[in-house]
C-alpha cells in the first residue's frame, strides 16, 4: 500500500428535493452567475427550480456552454463575471458545465494569459470564485473533485487542469433529474464513470484492499444498474446508485494508496479534441486496445477484475486477462458504445495527428509505469482500428 | 435509497513518515497544546517526533487523558488552554485522546456549564479551537468524524456529542505506529471498527448498493487483516489496511443513503460507564444478543452479510441469519474478545442499573426502527448473560 493524502471537503446534498436547500449553502446577497449548457435545463424546469430557490441572492445567467467546453466560450463568461461583479458561480449541468465553471472561477481571479491556467495544469491558480453545482447527469465526477477539462477550439487542444481552489463548496445530486436524459447520454455517463474506476484499478497490485474493493463495488453497481436505467429511465434506485457511483468514482477515494493509469484518458482526449467524438466514446475505443497492448503489465489486476467484478471462474492469469478485456468490450457495446475507430469513420490516417498532439502536450511516458511512449500510443491506436 | 448529506472535510495524511508534514498543516506561531494519554507515546518516541516536527509553533503538553476520557480530566486541560492562550489542539493518541481533545476544543470556547455540551448532544456548540490528530491506534474512527464520547466519572455517565466545529483539520495515520500496540488493544480496535460497520449495515434493505458494498469491503478486509496483525504485529500492509478500514468505518461514507442502528453502542456505553469494561468488550457482548432479539427485523441484512462477507452458502433467510450471528461470535472470540457478561463476572444484577441509565439518558426507543425500549434492552442483556 502506497502513501497518500486524501482531502475532499465538497458537501454533497443527495436525493429528492435537494435544490430547495441551496439557498442555505450560498451566503445571502451574493451576486450569483448560473452557468448552464444547451438549454435542456430550461426545458426540464431545473433552471427555474434553481432560480426559485435563490431567494436572497442577485441572480445572473450564462447559457450555451458546449460539451467539451470551449475556452473561447468560457472567456465570455469571465467578462460577465467581471462586469457584473459576480461573487458566486452556480453550475447547473453535467461535467462540461461544471468543468467550464471551474475554469471561469479561476480565470476571473487570474491576472495574465488565462490559457496559462490550463497549460500549467492549474499550478498558477492561487484563488478562485466559490462554486456550487446542481448536477444533471451522472458521469464525470466533476461535482466532487478539483479537476476540469477545457478545449481551445481554435487549436483543438483539449487539456485538463486541477486546483484545490476550484473544488465545489457543495453539489446537489438529485437522481430524478436524470430520468429525462437521452439514452445515449445515460450510456455515455455510465461508461465514463466505469472507465474512471478502471483507470485507477487495473494497474498492478499493491495490496491496498480498500480502494480495490471499493472499485469492485462501484463497477458491480454500474454494470447492474446501467442497463436498468436504459430500459427503465425512471427507476429511482437505479439512477441513484448510478449517480452516487459516478461521483465516488472520481472523488479521490479510489486513489487512496494505489497507482493510477490515466493513459486512456490522455489518448482519448486528443481524439475528442481533434475529431469531436464524445468523451466516453473515445474511452470505450482506447481502453480495450490499451489493455491488449499493456496486458503483460496489467494481467494480475485484469484477472482480479475478471473474478471479482464479472465472476469469471478461476483460470490461468493470462486467460482471465483476455476474458476481462472481452467482457468489458461486450459491456460497452451492450450499453450502445462502439469500441473501434472505424465505427466512427476514422482510420489509420488519424494516428500521426493524435500522436503529434500527445507529443505537443508532453503526454508521453504515460500510464501507471510511465511506459507508454508516443510510439506505444500509435500501436494502441492500431489495435483500436 | 434514502436522502443524505455527506460532508467530510478532514484531510488525511496516510503512510510512512507523515508526522514530519504536520508543520505545514498548523499555521506558524500557533500556541499548540499536545494532548495525549497514559505515556505510551513517550515510550515509543511518537511524542518526540511530533515535537520535532513543530518547528514554528509554541508547544505545550497535557498528558494523562484516560481511556473513556473523564470530563473532570478534560476540564483541567481547558484551564491550561485558557491560561496559556492555546489556539491549536493536537491530539496524539487513540479514540479516547481524540474524543477528549474534541471536548476540550468545544469547552474552551463555551460560556456556561460545559457539561451542557454533552447533555445537548453538541447542539449548543457554536465554536471550537482547531484540532489536528496523530493517530496511534486503528479503532474508533474519531480521527475523521465529528463525534466525541465523554464520561463524567462522578456520576458514571458516558455520553456522546457531535458537532461540525470539532471535526479535525487534519489527521496523520502512520500504520507503523501501531506495530507496538499490546495485542488486546489491536484486537479491541479491529472489533470496534467491525461493529461500527455492522451498526450501519445490518438494519433493513433500502437498495443503497454503495454503502452496502463498501461495508462488505471493509468487513472482509478487517476479518482478513485483523488476525494477521495479531500474529505478525509488524505486517505493514495488514496494519495499513486495518487503519484505513477503521477510519472509513465511521467517516460518514457508510451512512450515505441507509438507515443505522447504534443501539449496541447505546447499551454498551452504559456498561462501560458503570462497570469500566473496554468499549469494544461491551460491543462484542451486546451485538450478538441484540441481533438475536431483533432477528426478525434484521434477517434480510443478516443473510446478505452471511453470504457476502462470510461466503455462507445460500439457504433460507432465517438459517442464514442464525449462521451470521454464530460466525460473528466466533470471529470476536477468535480475536480474543469475550461475548458474554459472565466472562467479566457480571450477571443479572446489572440489568436494572443499565436500564435505569438508559432511561435517564433518554436512550429508549433506539435502533433503526426506534423499537428497542428500556424493556427490550433488559431482554437483550438477558440474552448476553
Amino acid at each position: 500500500m502506497e502513501n497518500f493524502t486524501f482531502h475532499n471537503p465538497v458537501k454533497v446534498l443527495f436525493g429528492k428535493n435537494q435544490i430547495a436547500q441551496i439557498n442555505q449553502e450560498i451566503p445571502k446577497d451574493k451576486r450569483v452567475l448560473i452557468v448552464y449548457g444547451g438549454g435542456s435545463v430550461v426545458k426540464t424546469g431545473v433552471l427555474q427550480r434553481v432560480k426559485d430557490a435563490l431567494e436572497n441572492e442577485v441572480v445572473f445567467e450564462f447559457g450555451g456552454v458546449e460539451a467539451n467546453p470551449h475556452y473561447e466560450t468560457l472567456m465570455r463568461a469571465v467578462e460577465i463575471v467581471k462586469s457584473e461583479k459576480i461573487d458566486f458561480l452556480l453550475a447547473v449541468g453535467g461535467g462540461s458545465v461544471i468543468d467550464g465553471t471551474k475554469f471561469i472561477a479561476a480565470a476571473a481571479m487570474y491576472e495574465g494569459d488565462t490559457w496559462e491556467i490550463v497549460k500549467s495544469y492549474g499550478s498558477v491558480v492561487k484563488a478562485a470564485l466559490p462554486i456550487g453545482c446542481v448536477l444533471t447527469i451522472a458521469a464525470t465526477g466533476s461535482e466532487m473533485n478539483n479537476v476540469s477539462v477545457v478545449t481551445k477550439a481554435e487549436t483543438k487542444d483539449k487539456l485538463f487542469f486541477g486546483s484545490p481552489f476550484v473544488l465545489p463548496k457543495f453539489s446537489v445530486l438529485e437522481p430524478e433529474i436524470t430520468f429525462t436524459l437521452p439514452q445515449n447520454q445515460t450510456a455515455n455517463g455510465v461508461v465514463d464513470a466505469f472507465i474512471h474506476i478502471l483507470e485507477q484499478y487495473v494497474t498492478y497490485p499493491v495490496n491496498a484492499k480498500i480502494p480495490d474493493r471499493f472499485a469492485e463495488a462501484l463497477l458491480k453497481t454500474l454494470k447492474e444498474e446501467g442497463p436498468k436505467a436504459l430500459v427503465t429511465p425512471d427507476d429511482y434506485d437505479a439512477r441513484a446508485n448510478i449517480m452516487w457511483s459516478a461521483t465516488m468514482a472520481l472523488n479521490g477515494i479510489l486513489a487512496t494508496g494505489t497507482p493510477a493509469d490515466w493513459a486512456t484518458h490522455m489518448i482519448g482526449q486528443e481524439i475528442t479534441g481533434l475529431y469531436g467524438l464524445d468523451h466516453a466514446q473515445t474511452l470505450a475505443i482506447v481502453l480495450p486496445a490499451l489493455w491488449k497492448f499493456c496486458k503483460a503489465d496489467k494481467s494480475a489486476k485484469l484477472a482480479q477484475y475478471a473474478a471479482n467484478v464479472w465472476d469469471i471462474p478461476s483460470a490461468e492469469e493470462d486467460v482471465m486477462a483476455d476474458k476481462a478485456i472481452e467482457i468489458t468490450v461486450d459491456f460497452f457495446e451492450s450499453m450502445g458504445l462502439k469500441t473501434h475507430l472505424a465505427d466512427y469513420g476514422l482510420g489509420e490516417e488519424i494516428i500521426p495527428h493524435v500522436v503529434e498532439k500527445l507529443r505537443a502536450h508532453g503526454h508521453v511516458n504515460i500510464g501507471e509505469k510511465q511506459k507508454i511512449t508516443a510510439e506505444s500510443a500509435a500501436e494502441i491506436l492500431k489495435l483500436a482500428l
